[in-house]
């Protein structure tokens, strides 16, 4: 008899008729003798239904009581995936994120798990009760509701797979698993059957929006062993271990582009110890984060630098830094848009030095041009125009020998293609 | 300095434009130098779409799950008005009815409060803060969210101002106040300025649904004095508590009438003891509430008996007894639909002994009979066919001196006339 969490996106639940099914493979997994936590999202638009009427009535409301409301949505799923269940012959007990025990620091919006008193939980279990825990959220020291920000479904059934010792936490989501690039760009993109918790980071981080990496770090801090499949299939999913088996001459796994990229360029900037912390400074204190840094060579005293960063942040950091003009002398900022961030990943690039080489050619053998490069262990990412990215992702899966025979399955009902 | 608790339906903060007014409505009371604790309903048709919601999934939902998600109109309820009051430039800090305090027995779906741990309403009020608190709701002893059934946030509002020791309890509705009668039939209704606890009662029972009976007796019981009064306007409503000042000549303070009414008449009973509890005990078992009971004379051995019920339970009611039939050989049962309960209350009734007389000479006036009659101490209801309603209450409100110069005004923009 496994213990295993099941966790269920907004859209596997979206549908009186997707509820169903959720129900059942539920069911299946009871009836299979095993112990079943669940963890769902909030209904399809449930949440931004919420957030539109908020807007209305306050467009920038404390974050103590967007958690409040919020939290309603995942109230709901639960309730509703419990009755499913009854309706099916089967008892369940859907719980909020603080009857589950989720203890959280008490910073709204985008609080962190402190602690999970599992004896709720167990209770349940013991009796034979299938759990159904609002994801998301959980409650504050004082008592108060919180949110665990984005992602945060993800994170609260790593946890509580953490914290009762889960076999395995199985994340259902619209595709099949993880894939080595978006088949909807490569159609014969591979599914991978394992990847590594580093490389998982690496291609979460990149725009694989189907784990949030911060539940993938959870996962690695406790060795949870999380496994991506689709709640449409029966299909074996990928799992996302410590340690995988390295597929034969597969050094690069993945593919990944994040297409939310703008370049910001500040020119003449005269080279005096501490310009780079003034501006970095001044920008992670607007709540800016800075991705890829370029700096070029120093020139009659002064030196131009480059910098990425997600697009929607573009406008504000370029308002902080011409306020900076003051303090720092620069000779003028430029900004760029129509760009996107190319990575390769894989856990063994570090050992493989023609892999750099080999993006770069087929890069070059396109006719186009890098504009800045970063590395890690594991990834190595390229920023290039936005116009190419698809001729690009196609060339770099080629280069690397991923592509497969069969064309991929991806998504549920609503896009198969 | 004033504790006031000020509660709010469902109708009163259904738009965004009510939910400001409502939040402005607080304001200058929490302006003017009070502390202020208020309950809010679920919004307009949030908890139908929720069991709407529910029935598509299981038509027999567990109390329980149907409790987890119900709690989620209010809880959405008081997040956005305390977001509101904070976009107004107050500081409000909304609760659910557990971190409010409220405890209950565990009887999901209609739950009684067991006691009120107030230690959070009072941190938040001595704080300065408005405190926002949901109603309908409460936790078990187990940790389980309940509800407390209809009318509950009328009882929760009653409840909290007992637990504060509040001042007054004001009930804002899209009424003015409690009238003399329907003001929707009676145009020249007259606003009562002062009801007691008993009168209100039995207008609460008799179908005047602004206020719930049980929030009534909560008030009673715990002498809350309670104010009804509009949402809409700043006119003075009507108080609710036990003494209350004896108007001129006011014998009879106000007309109600039920259109939820049947009869039920079984022909030709034995008359044996014990029939009557047979009869009564096999519908209280079935969950039928019985309201008038009148019996026959006896003739040859057998008795005929009517009573009047809830029209939705007559099918029920009438089952019931064809089930009997093996241990109970009654001759037939009929039924009758189309009549209406109209009843006059007072406390002054009890000692004038003209009053009843005023009413069956009014009734018999315009050539209708009455087909069952029913008296407490301040109330005399009779059973009559349901077209002439309108008229019998017009003569009542007329013969008992109620009629005003002035038409009434009653409810919202909405519904002016």
């Amino acid at each position: 008899m496994s213990l295993i969490v099941m966790k269920f996106g907004g859209s596997s639940v979206g549908t009186p008729e997707r509820m169903q099914r959720v129900a059942k493979r539920i069911i299946e997994n009871r009836q299979a003798g095993n112990r079943v936590v669940v963890v769902v999202s909030a209904m399809g638009d449930t949440t931004d239904d919420l957030i539109d009427q908020s807007k209305l009535l306050n467009p920038n409301p404390p974050a103590r009581e967007m958690d409040m409301l919020l939290t309603t949505g995942e109230q709901i799923s639960v309730a509703l995936l419990s009755m499913t269940i009854h309706q099916l012959g089967h008892h369940a007990v859907s719980l909020t994120g603080w009857q589950a025990g989720i203890r959280t620091d008490a910073v709204h919006s985008k609080a962190k798990i402190t602690d999970i008193r599992t004896d709720r939980m167990i209770k349940e279990l013991d009796a034979g009760h299938i759990v159904i825990v609002a994801g998301f959220q959980g409650m504050s020291e004082d008592g108060d509701i919180t949110t665990l920000g984005r992602g945060g479904s993800d994170t609260t059934a790593v946890a509580l797979a953490a914290a009762v010792k889960a076999d395995v936490c199985e994340i259902y989501t619209d595709v099949d698993g993880i894939y080595s690039t978006d088949p909807r760009v490569v159609k014969c993109a591979r599914k991978l059957d394992e990847i590594s918790y580093d490389e998982m980071l690496e291609l979460a981080h990149l725009g694989a929006a189907v784990l949030h990496p911060r539940a993938v770090e959870y996962a690695k801090h406790y060795n949870v062993k999380l496994v991506v499949r689709s709640s449409f299939t029966y299909n074996e999913g990928t799992s996302v271990k410590e340690e995988v088996t390295m597929e034969q001459g597969a050094v690069v796994r993945g593919i990944a582009f994040d297409k939310n990229v703008a370049r910001i360029s500040i020119l003449g900037v005269p080279d005096l110890p501490g310009v780079l912390a003034t501006v970095f400074g001044a920008l992670a204190n607007n709540g800016v984060d800075v991705d890829i840094i370029v700096q070029s060579g120093v020139q009659d005293g002064t030196a131009d630098f480059s910098f990425t960063l997600s697009l929607d942040d573009k406008d504000k950091a370029v308002a902080v830094i011409e306020n900076l003009h003051g303090e720092l002398p620069y000779n003028k900022v430029t900004s760029e848009e129509n760009l996107v961030k190319v990575s390769i990943v894989g856990a063994g690039m570090v050992s493989n030095p023609g892999v750099a080489a080999t993006m770069f050619a087929a890069i070059s053998g396109l006719g186009i041009s890098i504009k800045m490069v970063s590395t890690s262990e594991i990834r190595l990412s390229c920023v290039i125009d936005a116009e190419p990215l698809q001729d690009v992702v196609r060339a770099l899966h080629t280069a690397y020998g991923l592509d497969t025979a069969e064309q991929a399955f991806v998504g549920g009902p609503q896009d198969r293609r």
